[in-house]
């Protein structure tokens, strides 16, 4: 299996906030707004590794502002590190009210995928060569947070997430 | 204001998966199963502080097993404590294939949201008052997922978040 | 087959009203009200069944009062009764207006499906066991409600329809 | 206000059976039909009455066949007769099967609506004027629809609903 | 294969104007009623074929009025011609603010519908018999909407396109 | 007003395409991908014009390649030219069965959109800026489709129509 660029994987989803996404002050529904980050998301992730994927997990989402209805939203997507089965996917909220020429990041997370065959298995996908910078920073720390998501969801022990003590001696 | 039981936010969301809600492979989509967990989390919100509610953020979130077409999801949200204007609301997705009789607990969450006003600002809402054990277990562990909430969203800094230090410790 | 329990069936279906669900005065449209009720009774049918089951009658529905944009409706479906091959399910519909406080029964109405097959042929299905008082009283009154929905279909004559002649004689 | 003939009201609605109106057995859900024909009744009701209107009651619907995926989904609506603020209107189903070149009705049923000026309260509507065979029938007959449809709310008496008692006695 | 006649193949989809079928100024966006247009044309060319059909072209659409939330659009259409394997559909679409008492036709278009198997292949279809002097009409004159068609694609030249000089020369 | 470049407007929308966009052979419907390209356009046009914009016409789009559910649809689009108070644009579609390594470009199209200001009413917009060979060749032969489009809507006569002329003396 040949490894694959980061880059590779890069997609961007964009859409315009309508009636249905929104709440009665016209607020987009948070729930709306993971659902396009998870489309986003899927979309990187079928890229880098070619197969259908399935969500496997979100981390922590703070959402900073408001969205509001016609509002265009734009969700960019890249795979940031490959696992065995499994990867992690950057994903930038920016939104926009064009006529009043405002654009905000709103808020980022991380999902991760597992590719699946058509029986709904794991196989195995390529890895994953980070180029840039912050691609490069992005596939180390994602060691740190994978060990996090395991942690939090139990199936690792503290003492073997020894890569995040470091975030919680405040030494990173 | 007067305080209000943990009880009286409890909601609970019932869907049937349908063709939309899935991917090529009948699963229903990660973000959709969001999507609900959103509503049922603001619906046990707006019960506690009786206002408009907004998400706020989104704590970890991992996907145990496929949901599939035809599936019966059924998401149980209740408030587990209020801060000031936000609420941490507790969310557990059960997922059923009644013809086969499964039943299965799929995973949870733990959402929090703001209560607001008309014009979209936070307003403070009624404290909570937890009676059950389960509920005084989930009032009190709020204050170390809240701590790494904003530690995790850069919010507060390692050295003040002291109530979580034992979850790395495997002291907790 | 082992015959259930009335509560066995027991589904509630929570949703809040979006824009959609609306005409252009914010009312909730009435077909969009059946159809959830549709989707909850469904699910209460399932669950008495274990059987994919299809939506075979509706009986008379009157909207008591209007249902708006931002209200929360909860839909209660439990089985009353089992014939053979088809179920009667009552479903009663509840409106919130939760930041005002208010809750409504708003309507009800008895829907009857049938359980099918994976052909979609009509199967047998369990009995069901009616268990406190008003329970009783809908298992009782489910015989001359499906009188009167076969005699208003034509599948019955007036004659073999006693059960109803109370009905309309003034002293049920 | 001048009065109205049944035909203008006329109106037909259409729709391909799209993948989520449909169950796992690709049948059409009945939740959707009844959406489906309060949509059509409602605008035969406007084309009467020249208002906003609101869904008042359902009449008793059996559903005779089922509806498949890809099907064409035909539904007539005419208004049969206007009381003060509210209409009867007669809705009929027709499905086919183009390609098979199978076409059927499907199934039929009365709906009522108010019509409402744009606070939401009702208002008068013309009167209806039949004229066909067919029209002058559901005309009549409509008086009769309208006493049961009263007498099953608890809204009138079964001493009152006189016009009511032929069809139990077999005589209508 | 029977030749059939231009009246079997009309058909007619009525829609109330919904919140998410609008934008920010309540105005009904253009890419739905292409699509309310193409669901019409595809049932017309469905029953002058008696096939699956998928959607060819598209031919120039102007759009001369707005359209609101709360309107009725109705979508009339019927074949003009087939050829071979694909068909061309008149495609008129009127809206209403029945309220209002305002009825307007809107804007028309021409769609192109291939008839294809269960395979996904074109098929041949019925010949189109055109009676009334309208049908002839736009019977004649769809060969030179399929020239420039083709001319616009780039799938004829000019030269072989004489049918469409005429068009330019201000003679037609 | 200040010029704004060709560039400035690009916008780029992706869609993964789900069972509802679908016909029976799960093909996607011409309708949808329409509805789509037109939100795309009108993002791009609403980022040229800094305004809210409306659809005003669409040029002839055929359809080259079935698009299946499943695939990634990337929706590119740049405004071409910007005309007093319209804007051209043009939109090309591509699509990917990601899994299978396959990407074609499926089809394109010219949609024109006009700037409004909150009461709906056309405004004046900005000149556009065309850089490179590509925007330029755009740029240039917008007024031959502008004239073609103006033609045909009866807008403009066959002898005002000159810079159309080469398009059929296959001079062009």
């Amino acid at each position: 299996m040949v490894s694959k660029k980061a880059k590779e994987s890069y997609s961007s989803v964009t859409e315009m906030v309508l009636p249905n996404d929104t709440n009665v002050l016209n607020n987009m529904m948070g729930g709306r707004i993971m659902h396009l980050m998870d489309i986003a998301g899927a979309i990187a992730a079928q890229r880098h590794s070619n197969r259908t994927v399935v969500t496997a997990s979100v981390d922590n989402i703070s959402f900073k502002r408001p969205i509001y209805l016609g509002n265009v939203i734009t969700i960019n997507a890249q795979v940031t590190r490959a696992f065995s089965t499994s990867m992690e996917v950057y994903i930038k909220v920016i939104t926009e009210n064009i006529p009043k020429k405002i654009k905000n990041k709103s808020h980022e997370a991380f999902y991760t995928f597992v590719g699946v065959n058509d029986q709904g298995k794991p196989v195995k996908i390529p890895e994953l060569i980070p180029e840039t910078e912050r691609e490069l920073e992005l596939f180390k720390s994602a060691q740190q947070r994978r060990d996090l998501r395991l942690l939090l969801d139990g199936r690792i022990k503290p003492e073997d997430a020894s890569s995040i003590k470091s975030l919680f001696d405040g030494k990173d």
